[in-house]
């Protein structure tokens, strides 16, 4: 951490923080110029909180150098972190497609839809069952009874289950749930996030619509440093000027967190655009752009689906896009060997 | 509701279309064009779900005219709504200050800090005791012993308490609390928001950073669906490119709120802009614009707060701001009385 | 167009707003409901101020449905434009690299990056004679002198050249230029569209940082009003509150233009990032997604480049990418093919 | 300037950026960490390319400790600057209203609308000659003839003109023109800013949508660098996510920049809401929050306008606000005077 400071080290103001700092067992290194001074911290600046350091009025300005997150940070853990769910691994060239109906409606169009995306190359299953909705008059999902029909699917298919949990209160349902998902409007719910870091299911962190990349590591260093490090992340558009498509997929996260991090990184187009026929050019951009996997919404019949048809796939359209999936894969694959 | 149709009324994807909405009761005006037909919906179609329409082929776009929220929407409910805090009323003409620590530290702390903007002006009490930091290493609050603090301080000085839940978990302790307030980053929470909409305390819904009035609006109607309709409204900033100050104020939020909604409308100028030399200028303007009260963090040495020191003002520093807020509010009701 | 009216077709400011529109020669086709009329507008409202309709004051809302684009919209011109620069085709399934330093330093260095990528598979060479710096201090490019270099280099190469003009001032210096590159600070430079439109080059259009899509078309539609067709869209990245990357790159507006315009796209992965180990994830992200080409940055020392260094490829870099934009290209050609 | 260097001082690398540095007269303090250096640049870094240190493969990250903008920076020169236009001042504690229509109309129009805000209280006249409109086919201005018209309602008023100039081409008939306008989309126009330079008069330089308060700094020191420092600041709003507005008013910005800069800076609330019941707020906003002036939209038959009318006040409207805007300021000075 660098701090800017007004004044000469001899002055009162800059005397007390440079006191406070060194309380702190960190080191300073000062470096005098003639109407600033440059303080150089030198230790673990995890705990030191930038907000406190800024009230001091002889501050003018704190720069972080080293990142605020410690066990998602890939200086700390170079080698990818693998997660396996049910055998079917993410992360560290493995790659997965997890599909399914944006809300779980019946047990028939679960273990329809299921069986149809498995066949396709899907290995992971998605359905939601308690649905956060913008307005209380929309459909609120089908909650401890679509839990219900995904364990059905998965006893039929053997596909691992994907859900998202909306409250704690709710935990008790997800007993035989494979994959917790944290979506983009609980992304800093931090009670939440620190009881799942007491559970070891792998986590599905989602990026808040206006959080930093920076944030959503921080999301996940809630999880881990309450022992759970199973986390993985997903990039689902983030919200800009723009009104052409529902959000703004932000490629350039894919590698960036691919840099910062050692956790698997999975993308979601569907939400990203709220538009189907987008579906396939994000995907396939993502999967070019380094994604270790893709959450897809597939639809037995999207223009009766309970919410978010518009994005949703048919299933023939579904089929088509993962052979290209593959492909695509295939392609980045061949580089890494040529290496 | 205007839905733009590709096609002609005697094609089959119209006709379905037109049968799925008729059979909700709604009644549909068609004008047809030469390669386009316009739907007019007619009748209540706030549970009508826009993603739903945009799922059938047949739809290029859907464009809502009625607001999707009925509560808090101010054609429904002309009258502005006044909320009534231990004695103290905001809205309706009504003008409070609300002050206090980011964080209670000590039973010290908050009762002389109470006494304090107290003596200032300020009639309601903040603090916090659970606090959202983004950091699982930073300082999380002193949880359910802040609460008694602030108990403490009400009895001395009479203020009632505002201060933020986390966790529907932390509930109990919030039976003396006198306005619950649900943070930027909880504000759709949905789980939660149904919940407080059981209770019949004061909610203080703070808007979240990547969130649309319309959003908040909705957030409020979770709420007031649930039979409590005692819900103010709170603009502290939102996040855009600008990165001099920590969010930007949306200033504009005022009056758009007051057009749209009966619900009063407070503002948070610290958080708003992290930056304490900037608080006065940002509540001058909110006055100015119409606000019907204020948030603002207020420390007695702002340089030791635990979080968030770099946007609080020391006890003189708010006394005069709050000297200068009542001149400016009361030139804002000259003008009333002028009318 | 529809118009949303307060009030029935009786009132005297609704039968006004009907006479301004009707004396336009548009047809309007009136649905009367109880509290609101909807006006659906009928005939080509392109050039309908929807201010001026807004300004009405029984007018409560305008929803544009047909584009504001004529020349530029895909539904009036469904096949794809192909840009023809000195044999090599951009768009309509042809794809081209644009390649070259940020800013021409000296002949020798345009001459031997101009090789070099050429080698590599680039087509078509870049490089900035006048460059738009944001501080007046820095190096603002070589100007006459850089064209003269950037001629030799095409001499030498047979490489066309693509260059930005900063002022219409300048345009006597562009008479050899082969693609004239309108930057994206200039993207709404109204004076320089229009003129731009007169002549018969080739214009590479790029989207401003704060542009939608459908600006960024209406600015081409500027161009091909005046009778110039040859318009070059690029992606470069807009600007959001995430700070990991200088802007973000808007990866859906490829499929997105795809839609609503015949007109080529190409993205500038090098601008959009900023950063050069970002440059490959997304230049193959934007193949995968569709795009009709790839303007990089490449330098024969970044470390030395007088601007833009820090997202500059070296030429070995350069040649690798090159090599796996090919086979991801080839990767998305067999998919059309399998058709 | 601070710069992170990865490795130590004795990697070939790191020399080579010392000895680079060096060579342009910056004296470096170096710290040396386990894994990383830090050096600290004195002396003035402004004409410092941070995009070429960036550039060394060395260089982990730059930070900016001065300011990058030298002639507009408050620093540099502590007193308020004060612009005269035709004997009114504007900045110092000068307050100024500048009214008039979106568009010049006709030499009525402007004649008579100039008297009403004259009356009003406003001592300077705005008004569009030359008109940026985002369609080609949208009313483009009445050009020089506008200019024309502007000097009848200035001969009849005495009020300065203040119009927009959108090409350097146009600057002849600007020569009675009392300040240049320089609009949003040109901001970053940088050869229209260095001509400026040249010429004497007042320049008002709006803030662009997607450009940061340094942004808007650098591009007045590039009209400060030509030798002209008549330079007003205008924010007018960004642009966000929210939709509610046509842009976000960053009222923020005015305290910004006042800490910042020695410039004034005037607020436009008509084109930051593009709404006309939301300018009466803004404006009295702008006011408490330290603006020096205001410049506001006016027309005499809105619904007529030709452009903007949405957002236009009719006269009797203006006559209002004028007076609240004269209190509010009037109680903004009461509190300088008590100090």
């Amino acid at each position: 951490m660098v701090i800017i400071v007004k004044g000469s080290i001899h002055d009162r103001g800059v005397e007390d923080l440079l006191k406070w700092i060194e309380a702190k067992n960190i080191k300073v290194m000062v470096q005098e110029g003639v109407q600033k001074t440059i303080f150089g911290l030198i230790g673990d600046t995890t705990a030191l909180d930038i907000d406190a350091i800024k009230s001091f009025s002889a501050v003018e300005d704190v720069k972080r150098i080293q990142e605020p997150y410690k066990k998602a940070n890939r200086k700390m853990h170079m080698k990818d972190t693998v997660i396996n769910v049910g055998g079917y691994k993410i992360g560290g060239g493995n790659f997965q497609i997890i599909a399914g109906p944006c809300s779980v409606e019946s047990k028939e169009q679960i273990c329809s839809i299921a069986k149809a995306v498995k066949k396709a190359g899907a290995n992971l299953m998605r359905g939601g069952a308690f649905k956060p909705r913008t307005s209380p008059y929309a459909f609120q999902g089908l909650k401890a009874e679509g839990i219900e029909y995904l364990k059905e699917a998965k006893k039929i298919t053997g596909m691992p289950i994907v859900t998202e949990l909306m409250s704690l209160s709710d935990l008790d349902c997800f007993n035989d749930v494979d994959v917790i998902q944290v979506g983009a409007r609980n992304m800093q719910n931090f009670s939440m996030l620190k009881e799942l870091g007491k559970c070891n299911k792998p986590i599905l962190l989602k990026r808040g619509l206006a959080n930093t990349i920076e944030e959503l590591l921080m999301s996940a260093e809630y999880i881990m440093a309450g022992g759970n490090d199973n986390v993985i992340l997903c990039e689902r558009g983030i919200r800009t000027f723009e009104q052409a498509t529902r959000n703004t997929l932000d490629i350039s996260a894919i590698p960036v967190l691919k840099e910062k991090t050692h956790l698997p990184i999975i993308v979601d187009p569907s939400h990203a655009s709220g538009i189907s026929s987008l579906v396939e050019p994000l995907a396939l951009a993502a999967v070019a752009a380094g994604a270790d996997g893709l959450i897809i919404e597939v639809h037995n019949n999207p223009s009766c689906a309970l919410c978010d048809g518009a994005q949703s796939l048919d299933i023939p359209s579904f089929e088509k896009l993962a052979g290209k999936i593959f492909k695509v894969r295939e392609c980045m694959l061949s580089f890494k060997n040529a290496l």
